[in-house]
């Protein structure tokens, strides 16, 4: 184990390249040579002292050094009265100390050269002003002396693979290859108790805590790369960067699934979250669109999250949305059906080679038709033809196993059988709905010990290979995909031009012709428009443009043109044009005498189409998000509106947004 | 046991008027004295020994009588040879035997005075024509000997309170006061199986089976009438009488909540469910709208069907929609938050007195609005502390407890006092979700034993809450409701004259003028309208309505009108309409020389206001289904339409529908 420590470390400096950004793997903080745990204690009861115990039992390979002035040994180690008198040079230290002498120690272990503070001690940014300040005072002493600071206020993290465990939740998780990043230290800890329960394993789990140093975005970009983690989970109240997190998750979600649980979508929640972290929450629309586009799942509930990394965690990705259902019992086979459907998936249409195996070897009474039904009376063997003949029908991408038990019904030899075919054909999904208690329990657990997923209700099996369906679609769309955008003939002096007027003038609207000045220069077609500042002039624009017209007044202050009577539309002569300037100067003049007027735009009137909105506005989280959808009356009523993020948006994402 | 089954069998025959309906309470069914069960076997393996088993084992208090041609004795039970050889009489026959001897069966059980049957045989109606017959020949021997009849192929009945269990399960529910009735018997079974591991508790379940007997609707009044039942559950492929099921459930439910599962939603699921039991799936919109109307509850999948039930089954009826969340811990404070705005709930604001008695009461760092933090030290008197002063406040109606196992955290007595205040304020909604796995087991066990549902996920805890929110709302609803619509100073002789019209000329549409005449006789104000024969004609009719006027061309053939040029709007003077009735006619004969065209219709032209729909649907197993929503061309656009059924609607919801 030394000896793999020591490879590891060679790597701990390399910097990964991930969407141009350079980030760490992490490896000193999750596989540590040496760990100090300052504060450490002899007091059961005491952070201190849960928080080396526990290191000590999870069977930690490296070297363990306690810090604690008034001890001479915690827990049979030799403790020392300060990270200074540890003897060999230090990869991680723990922090459990009260607020106050944080800071100092911190800078201590940066003198003495140490890479990972795990600050788990509370009392900062959460507590108001401050702790605030000396959260500001911690983080600018680990960027000083370059290390990677956890936390603060955080229950700390694991690494089940290393082994290693500097937190004080009560239990360790089992060893799997899920990572969890979570927000909030206690839902951490609830949920890595349930988990043994329900026999979930984990790679990784981090208390991200108050996020001062690293965030969700270094833990994830050090997942991808982790060879142990296959799934990466996280709950969030908010996310520190946006466009960073946008820029890694792309990267990301091309190799390994992310699981996102935010909360504070409400505006309750969103109250909520401030008085918890004094998360800054960024509007969910913003939220939404971004981890739709990099491929991040948003679950609805923990047990979404949960139910996805079950199926992520042991599942292929299917190559395409047709299920096959094999089932004992009818009613479970329709619900399946309908969740199937309604989840955006396909019933698999057998080929005849399936269906006449499958009639040659069930019982007449059996349904050989995509829901399989096997018949209450299936013994093990009987499951096992069906999925044999369905798992090596080409026109099958999923399986779905439904068991009720009956009388002679032999779960685990089922389940048995089932892990069996699932080897076999090992590119084809399989998930189950083992509908029962006791009488189950023991082939669910066979089940999930062999990579696949069983559920009680068959809608939560549904959703789940839903779920990797949707993934390997988003999967193969990144493959195709090319990021940014490019303009041909771009104009950039017409557009400078234009913003440099309209700063000079010290407004903060785009008149008519300026806006179709600017999009002419990104090569949009437009209506022609001209601004004439009298009559002749407004003459003279109209045959430029050519006929007919449509006048609109141009000034700063008037957004609702038609109100004041600044619109005239269809203008077919000459004279038309001439006696409309006239008429638009004197109405808007009449209604709003304090207008500044810079005349009127002269526009080609175009002939009736599909009206649609573009719009951009700046997120505080993720920056620049593009709105496009169906215009006029109808974007109030429809919504029919796409959302984008700017950020490495690619052509085909636009043209799917269209 | 026996004096009070006799009491209760002279109460067997009380019929009750349910919706004007007579009903049987089917207490000899239930409550049986003497139970045949006809095919009962030594041979372990089989039904017929399966049944008779269950049957003893429960603990049945009454006379069990084994029929079995072949056999002296049956697990010690004297066995008869047929029927009509059994001494006493018998209240209950279970069936057994293969399928072609059941009908002969059943009428020697009808000369004998059996009162029920239970017949669990399959091979009826699901296998095809010749088991058509057979159920058909088997109904009809019920029906002459005033037999009730339960299945055939079902799973069997159970009564946990008799106690009594005819069915083939694997096991025996738990007492409770939750009825279930569930039209597949493999999902009946499973979810028996599965209520044991989960603590719920069962008044009655029954396997519908083919229902070619009794049915849904039956089993639904007579749980209204039990006193053991508080909550009825479906699982329900399809409704075989829609009108007869509303009239029950719309009476039932304001007295007890139904949770129905309707599974083949989707087309796939419709398909599978009609190759399973023939179930012919009417319309989702009508179940939809049918379920609505009569406040009974769909769940979307088995686990909110039981989530619900749990609920239900433990917890008073909110007096509103305020939530109260006490946490220990700030992440699933917001997750709550979140479900609680998504659920349509509030969060509760709490008194002046509540926020100063938990500022007095808890540390300066818990949070004293709501969600009430009670810090992750929480210990049980800490909660119960702020439980008070929340369950005390007015304007709380529900509270939600989540708790986070955390170093000192005591689950189990603090489930204790929240089960102690809840007895202190039963009139408030309590739930909650405890958030860990083993940890928390025993904690989870004992609320849900108390009544208080208890959860994982904080989600399902306020989804439940949600549910028992809304069912409030709806019997509020109901008290104040009066059923049925009149019509003041209804005409039918007009509306009589026009159908005897339309029905001579063998059309199915009605025109312009005739659809007119009808909404008016029945009161509703509509634009004056007559039919003219010629350009006279309609130039006095166009003064009799009134200018500005609408020319339409009346044809039965045409409906399409302003494709053909047949119609003229905004018309003010006699000439502009003389002139009118001619271009149309021209116009119609130019484009469709074959149509018959009675004349034209002239209607006053209204000023422009909402266009609106009304329409009316009679579906196949619900009856006339009313739509009403916004006209035009937002029809197809939005959808924006609201169904109702037409049985028994009410005044109030009409004006809720518009």
């Amino acid at each position: 184990m030394t000896c793999l420590l020591a490879k590891e470390r060679d790597r701990a400096d390399l910097r990964l390249t991930m969407g141009g950004m350079k980030m760490s793997q992490l490896t000193s903080l999750f596989e540590p040579q040496a760990v100090a745990v300052i504060g450490a204690s002899n007091k059961a009861g005491k952070l201190g002292h849960t928080v080396i115990r526990n290191l000590i039992e999870c069977g930690y390979p490296g070297r363990i050094y306690p810090v604690n002035p008034g001890a001479q040994t915690v827990l049979g180690y030799p403790a020392y009265p300060s990270i200074e008198a540890v003897p060999g040079p230090v990869d991680l230290a723990v922090i459990v100390i009260p607020a106050p002498g944080v800071v100092e120690v911190a800078r201590r272990c940066g003198e003495k050269g140490v890479r990972y503070l795990v600050v788990i001690t509370a009392g900062f940014k959460e507590i108001g002003s401050e702790g605030s300040k000396r959260e500001r005072d911690l983080a600018a002493v680990c960027q000083r002396y370059g290390m990677g600071l956890v936390g603060p206020n955080c229950l700390g993290i694991i690494d089940t693979h290393t082994p290693l465990n500097v937190t004080f939740a009560p239990r360790m998780p089992r060893r799997g290859n899920i990572a969890f990043f979570s927000q909030s230290g206690a839902l951490g800890a609830a949920i890595l108790d349930w988990s043994v329960a329900v026999d979930l394993g984990f790679s990784r789990f981090v208390s991200l805590g108050n996020k001062a140093g690293l965030d969700e975005v270094d833990f994830i970009a050090a997942a991808a790369t982790d060879p142990k983690t296959e799934v990466i989970l996280c709950y969030l109240e908010n996310i520190s960067d946006g466009a960073r997190f946008v820029h890694t998750a792309r990267e990301v979600t091309r190799e390994k699934p992310i699981i996102v649980i935010k909360s504070g979508v409400s505006q309750a929640g969103a109250r909520a979250a401030s008085s918890h972290t004094g998360a800054l929450a960024g509007s969910d629309v913003a939220y939404e669109t971004a981890f739709r586009q990099c491929g991040v799942f948003r679950a609805e509930s923990m047990e979404e999250l949960f139910d996805l990394a079950l199926a992520f965690a042991g599942q292929p990705l299917p190559r395409g949305k047709r299920v096959a259902v094999v089932t004992n019992a009818g009613g479970p086979g329709i619900l399946a059906s309908d969740a199937i459907e309604l989840n955006g998936l396909e019933m698999a249409r057998f080929t005849k080679e399936t269906t006449e195996g499958l009639r040659a070897s069930l019982p007449p009474e059996a349904s050989i038709y995509n829901p399989v039904d096997v018949l209450g009376d299936a013994m093990p063997e009987r499951y096992a033809v069906a999925l044999e003949y369905v798992a090596r029908d080409a026109n099958v991408d999923s399986i779905l196993v439904l068991l009720t038990p009956q009388a002679g019904t032999m779960p685990e030899e089922t389940a048995r059988l089932m892990i069996e075919t699932h080897r076999r054909y090992p590119d084809k999904v399989m998930a189950a709905a083992l509908m029962g208690g006791e009488t189950v329990e023991r082939a669910t657990v066979a089940l999930k010990q062999a990579g696949i997923p069983a559920y009680f209700a068959p809608e939560r099996a549904v959703a789940a290979v839903a779920g990797l369906t949707r993934y390997a679609g988003f999967r193969r769309g990144a493959a195709r995909r090319q990021d940014g955008l490019t303009f041909a003939g771009l104009k950039p002096e017409t557009v400078e031009e234009v913003f440099r007027k309209v700063r000079q003038d010290r407004r903060v609207i785009l008149l008519g012709h300026e806006a179709a000045a600017v999009v002419e220069a990104y090569g949009v077609p437009c209506a022609a428009t001209r601004l004439a500042t009298g009559p002749e002039e407004a003459v003279a624009a109209a045959h430029t443009v050519g006929f007919p017209v449509v006048l609109k007044v141009a000034s700063p202050q008037i957004v609702h043109k038609t109100d004041v009577g600044g619109v005239k539309v269809g203008l077919k002569t000459p004279e038309a044009v001439y006696r409309g300037y006239l008429d638009i100067l004197e109405s808007v003049h009449r209604h709003l005498p304090q207008a500044e007027v810079y005349g009127v735009e002269v526009q080609r009137m175009m002939p009736p189409g599909i009206e649609l909105i573009v719009g951009v506005t700046r997120d505080l989280q993720f920056g620049p998000l593009l709105m496009f959808g169906l215009g006029g009356i109808y974007v109030d009523l429809l919504r029919d509106v796409s959302f984008r993020l700017t950020h490495g948006l690619s052509r085909e994402e636009v043209k799917e947004m269209v």
